[in-house]
């Protein structure tokens, strides 16, 4: 059932941490990996051969957002999304899901999926498990996720079973869409990618033994790997770090664990600690457009006054691009005169910082120092 | 009297064109040039290393926004405008003049200078020729602009002789503070480029016989070198084109000649035909941002809906990363969406044709056969 075109191999441990390779049909991702995210197949503010010189190896992009906009049929014709924005290595796309809860306008879920209208054209679309599917078939991503349901925090221990026993159903039946559209032609739905894994979802919001019970069942259902969901959305920060870590435990050690939407470099730090291999997340990419700077002596926001003189990079230890040429002064200047060059500085900054942190990370796992790294990354984090 | 710092030599002529190489205290520069637009510091959504990768030996910025924010105060105790904004590369500098008679609020001119209002802030500011100068040894540039009055088109003679004397005046004034720069220190003004060269500026609205006088009076004043203003403003082209043709032999043979704010690709090859060796101008990079991309067929605007699904870049015969690398297709959906990147994709190839249509005229030049170059341009310019 597996996929041939993808697979997975744990080369180094340390404690927790583990360090791998991902094989997808568009080439191998080093694992722990960061993948940038790029909603409407760009990363805002940064060319694809930036984003490379940044270090990225795999792009998650947006199936809500790719789907109203241009449609995930002209994508198909382009020739799929690689194709389509001329991005050559790994692609992630998300299942739809998570942009439908936060984004789209009058949803309402039903057993058959997600009914809601367009934040672009106010237009009614349902987004079913098989839908999302397709869709992302469509688009011919490495890695398309399965629809999952998204609980809001907090939630009551009856709300999150029952959508994480949604969530279930709704896994198989986008599984039994893969197997299918793996299987031969379906009219009407263009696989880009026939090489795409699959990835099933854990859910069962802040409660144990919901998310032990989705996580076996979900690995019962047979994934090319399998994802942390509904996490990093408002709990407190020590809750997720041990949702993490009792959930990782219970799925199989050949296969990427990849936790949804996080987070801080703090939380990578820790996440891999626990046994994830694979994060996305805006924050780099949305706080550098708000003159929110990543550096190895913590936050900076280049907008304060006080770097207005500031000759310094934002961070001197730091190699990329925008700390080799720019100093705090102008990078401030840029931002306070609303050049978008300041988003373009700041996003390559921030996504270095992060890709170079999981850089380091792996070094430390195949030298099976993690744990010093994960202590000096804490105590540096502390002074700041 | 001339800068040791700064030189020109005539290598290669073709009928009226020539090809050059001017030497300033930070390299030198291969003519014809045009010099991208870098308002405040930065070629909007291009980093510098891109815009050194299009082909850019020369940057332009005004004088009026940084004198404003973040003032050139600031910038002269960075060290100058080269090291406050990272770029090692020849920056000339405009006087402000411009952006004062287009941009700022309450303008009143008398002898003295120019009294506005900041559009940013509403303080009252008076610029004189003096404090013009003063602010561009501030801010260290390699060429400086003398203040000159921006003659509204159209303008009687009366009023445009009045005027082009005033901007004589003014000329001298200029050129005897910038004297007094070089001679010693004086106070208050730090100069951050000792090798800065100045250039004067040919006026006299659209009447043949005032520029000649003011050309003639310019010369007589003794700059590094020589620039046509108040071009490009809305007279007939084949106006402007002879006003020019009229003008250039009236400056001095061994320095380089700068056609002011000048403009589309035709503009450029015209003006070249008549002895102009620089130019600078925002519509490559501002028509980028409104996704007007200047192609070997004519212009192209990437918006337009019959572009959707095509899969061609945007000129098959660029070799740009724009169009080595994205379709048609992908650049529409990126601007539709209001993508950053759209507006750093589009300049990336605007500037790459304007820097390349100047490489391919040198060299039309070089081997003698810069008026079949020409004849050529407008053949097929004429197609699309």
């Amino acid at each position: 059932m597996s996929q041939p075109g993808f697979g997975f191999r744990v080369t180094h441990t340390s404690g927790g941490a583990r360090c791998g390779i991902m094989t997808t049909a568009h080439g191998e991702v080093d694992t722990p990996a960061f993948m940038p995210v790029g909603t409407q197949g760009a990363v805002k503010g940064v060319t694809h051969r930036d984003l490379e010189g940044s270090g990225a190896q795999i792009l998650l992009s947006n199936t809500y957002h790719l789907y109203l906009r241009p449609g995930d049929d002209l994508i198909a014709r382009r020739g799929g999304l690689h194709r389509f924005i001329g991005w050559s290595k790994p692609i992630l796309t998300d299942s739809g899901a998570y942009q439908v809860f936060s984004l789209a306008e009058r949803r309402t879920i039903s057993e058959e999926g997600a009914h809601f209208r367009s934040h672009l054209d106010g237009s009614a679309h349902l987004l079913t498990p098989e839908k999302a599917t397709d869709i992302q078939a469509q688009l011919g991503s490495d890695i398309a996720m399965v629809l999952d349901e998204c609980l809001a925090y907090p939630s009551t221990v009856d709300a999150a079973r029952e959508s994480m026993q949604r969530t279930l159903r709704w896994a198989r039946r986008a599984r039994t869409r893969l197997l299918e559209l793996r299987d031969g032609p379906v009219a009407g739905v263009a696989v880009s990618n026939p090489a795409q894994a699959q990835f099933g979802i854990v859910q069962g919001g802040v409660y144990h033994e919901l998310r032990q019970e989705s996580a076996d069942a979900t690995v019962d259902i047979g994934f090319d790997a399998y994802a942390v969901g509904g996490l990093s959305v408002g709990e407190p920060i020590d809750l997720m770090y041990d949702l993490v870590g009792r959930t990782t435990p219970r799925l199989p050690p050949d296969r990427p664990r990849y936790l949804m939407g996080a987070g801080t470099p703090t939380d990578l730090v820790e996440a891999i600690a626990r046994g994830i291999d694979l994060f996305d997340c805006v924050l780099p990419t949305r706080n550098a457009r708000n003159g929110q700077l990543f550096t190895s002596a913590g936050r900076l926001n280049i907008k304060n006054a006080r770097y207005a003189q500031d000759d310094r990079p934002p961070d001197p230890e730091c190699g990329c691009y925008t700390c080799r040429t720019c100093s705090r002064a102008y990078l401030r200047h840029l931002y306070v005169a609303g050049e978008i060059n300041a988003a373009t500085l700041n996003t390559l900054h921030n996504l270095y910082f992060y890709l170079d942190t999981l850089r380091r990370i792996r070094e430390a796992i195949v030298f099976g120092r993690f744990e010093s790294f994960r202590l000096e990354f804490h105590q540096r984090a502390s002074q700041s």
